[in-house]
């Protein structure tokens, strides 16, 4: 067992961020340039990801399909500000069954045009619409700089495509499936995220625009969690994807597409945890509850195993996920400290003590010390459990809207934003400017557009950089 | 719409399949040489294979994980007999992010080597094993000629990577998993395979031995369903995964790995398929239901909505999955034989004499015509459901054994043999030659050692090829 101890947040969050996902054993590195291997309590992690959000597509009519992991250089050629966002990033297969292959292949960094080739033989009528489709898949982005989870050469993800007759459907089920994302964040991912839409410039290669969820770290760093792009007619134009409309005429479609990536591991990591280690909203959790017996001899070990049993037959029963921590030769200490860089939730001890009063103890990840520590009777466990892990849920959305709040401030001039930026918080402010303006903003404070956020503040204003009439604000931040 | 015949199974069954295949949208062809579109239909058909496999692994105490889709090409060639049973189809990336690569990178035809790598790192100490890994994953194997499902360049499944302190560990795991997978093919895929051990001419590259589960596809073909793997010391060595034991001396590592893939949606189609087209199980359906209203005039329309409404609620209440055919302008008699082409298990028709009787007719896939349809109450229509499913279930299974039983015949020479197989059955008899002698069978019937099946008569017999004494009998047949 190697020391315990994780770089503390405030010294170096970049540190303590690859610390905690090596140790807590979400990720290991890959003899892969850029590739990480997902361990499986961060692919437990990933599968309730997953999970919650498969459940809200599919209850939003939308179907998974899986499409080719290769596409033909030529397809991605088609769509010319998509080519040029993703040449510098593509893999390329050149030699295939020991031959030169006369076409190469991409390895898919985004399936859009491979899944519109699609769309243009499926789609002949206004019937055929609307077509709502998904994929899980893994993409390959060539990186030059990656990280755990947030930015890795190859990486998981789904990406939602669908096809529309009107740009109004096509604007409504882009902005829908951002309210999914934006659900699936703040109810089952405990991270209440800032909605809105981005800046021409940092929007999608080939979109009309680009809607996006975007977290605060603890570092206060901006990390875009999801998006979501109204794709309008450019794709169905570069793939001709037309459909006979109730006039029987022939229309180009609209298109949109959505994509959600292992990154959210990433932000659950970086928005919840704290010097001790990982904070997993309950939801998420791979396991809610660890159980550390307590006991110093056999004559101990019998009555408290045999309490253990039952509560874990009664946890189990309710369909909570619990972890009995077995191990021998470790001291309750270590083992609750390693539990709570693992990020449990709740922590159950049991001990002769406990026994004898009938009791348990039952230890809250997101309070720390003795204030979220109770004793609390072995009868209706299940339902005591259930409770707090829905009062921890709810606990640390709290904290982090508590935390979100506090630092975004609103600027009305280049100094104020410049202020807030450099001190690492989110600057609000009127924005008129260009995107010159953003990017000379960027030179100087290696911060971006966040974000125009939906939650506007109405009315007008006067632009913080260019002093010219403004009717949005913009959120600047640092990020990921 | 398209004529709704399929070419008969008895004129030509590969017409039959592929037919089937693309008619039932299971799948789509893509540009991408030998790669498929996997179309909703087809894909959550494989989410219910998912799901039933990754419930049995999980319940033997597996861990799902990710590990890179890229393999250095050197990684491959460690283990002596895996590169050369897999060079020939690789798929090999040489540019990445606008550079040619130092060493190319193998897009994982299997993931042997990376875990095996990685196994190493993991692995110190007894008290590390077994370690029990599984990934769901896409691999690419160039072949020269695909089929939908069947063999296709690229293709999902997951693979199981273990290892373990002995050889009898290894052994006893690779039996589990191929147990597993037995299971899966009976009780959920309704599909009665026969498992034994592959010929050492036959089993995986880098195997001690491999264990499999066969098939009987309605043309009494072989499909080799799945396979578990034994590796003994063989990777371990490769990759230098060592242990210390409870002795303190350092050991090599046991492995094992097992697999099944998409191929598993060609054998539900072609095991239990009929010239009308698909018979899906009930466990894998993607519809259990399919609900088709009839009305003349919207005056007939209403109350029967009314009631489809009302099945509805509660087929869905007790877990039932259904489809409701809203389509305007189809008979139902046009709407029947696209479901029966679908292979949806159960048809419930709801017109107007239903509404006025307070019944509905179920007809069932399995059994055709007025044998297999019923008036029912709709009173408690859910449990009556239920147990119709249950029932299918259990009949899909009987008639796929009574075919596979009745096509499976012993024979004591190679007259024999030809003879059987010739007719398109399989073949069982002693055997005690090598694997010169299978390869000239082979050449001669096209026909492989499917297995030595587990199930054997017991004593000793003589070979029937080599006239030899002989301790097994082995199944013979043609396979895809």
């Amino acid at each position: 067992m190697a020391s315990q101890a994780v770089v503390p947040q405030s010294e170096d969050f970049s540190r303590w961020y690859n610390d905690i996902v090596y140790r807590a054993d979400l990720a290991a590195q890959s003899p892969v340039r850029g590739c990480l291997i997902i361990k499986p309590y961060g692919y437990e992690l990933w599968e309730a990801i997953k999970g919650g959000l498969d459940r809200r597509f599919k209850a939003t009519g939308h179907q998974n399909a899986y499409f080719p992991l290769f596409i033909p250089e030529s397809f991605l050629k088609r769509e010319a500000e998509h080519v040029e966002g993703f040449s510098p990033e593509l893999a390329v297969v050149t030699i295939a069954g020991g031959k030169q292959l006369e076409e190469p292949l991409v390895v898919r960094p985004t399936s859009e045009t491979i899944i519109m080739e699609a769309f243009k033989e499926w789609i002949q009528s206004y019937r055929d619409l609307p077509l709502l489709m998904n994929q899980w898949a893994n993409v390959v982005r060539w990186e030059m700089r990656t990280r755990p989870f947030l930015r890795t050469t190859e990486f998981l993800w789904q990406e939602g495509h669908t096809a529309h007759a009107t740009y109004d459907e096509a604007e409504a089920e882009t902005r829908q499936m951002l309210d999914i994302y934006a659900d699936f964040a703040v109810n089952d991912a405990a991270i209440p995220v800032v909605t809105g839409r981005k800046s021409d410039r940092e929007k999608f290669a080939g979109a009309l625009h680009t809607y996006t969820i975007e977290a605060m770290m603890g570092d206060k760093k901006a990390l875009q969690s999801g998006t979501s792009h109204n794709l309008g007619q450019n794709f169905a134009k570069a793939f001709d994807i037309k459909y006979l409309d109730t006039s029987n005429e022939l229309q180009y479609c609209w298109t949109t597409s959505w994509g959600v990536s292992t990154r959210m591991v990433g932000a659950v990591v970086m928005a919840h945890g704290d010097d001790k280690g990982l904070r997993l909203p309950p939801k998420l959790a791979p396991y809610q509850v660890v159980i550390v017996p307590i006991f110093r001899n056999e004559a101990e070990q019998a009555p408290v195993m045999e309490v253990v049993a039952r509560m874990k037959m009664e946890l189990i029963a309710a369909g909570i996920r619990i972890h009995i921590d077995n191990r021998d030769g470790l001291t309750p200490g270590f083992k609750y400290n390693d539990w709570e860089m693992r990020g449990v939730p709740v922590r159950m001890e049991i001990g002769p003590k406990d026994v004898e009063k009938g009791s348990v103890a039952l230890a809250r990840r997101d309070i720390p010390g003795k204030e979220g520590k109770q004793f609390v009777p072995q009868e209706n466990i299940a339902i005591r459990v259930q409770d707090l892990l829905v009062e921890i849920q709810a606990n640390m959305l709290a904290q982090a809207t508590v935390f979100r709040d506090a630092n975004i401030h609103d600027v009305t001039n280049y100094d104020e934003l410049r202020e807030v930026v450099l001190a690492g918080g989110w600057a609000r402010g009127w924005w008129a400017g260009s995107g010159e303006d953003e990017a000379r903003i960027k030179d100087d404070l290696a911060a971006t557009i966040r974000c125009f956020p939906f939650d506007q503040p109405g009315g007008n204003g006067v632009c913080l950089f260019t002093g010219q009439p403004a009717n949005q604000v913009a959120i600047f931040a640092r990020a990921y």
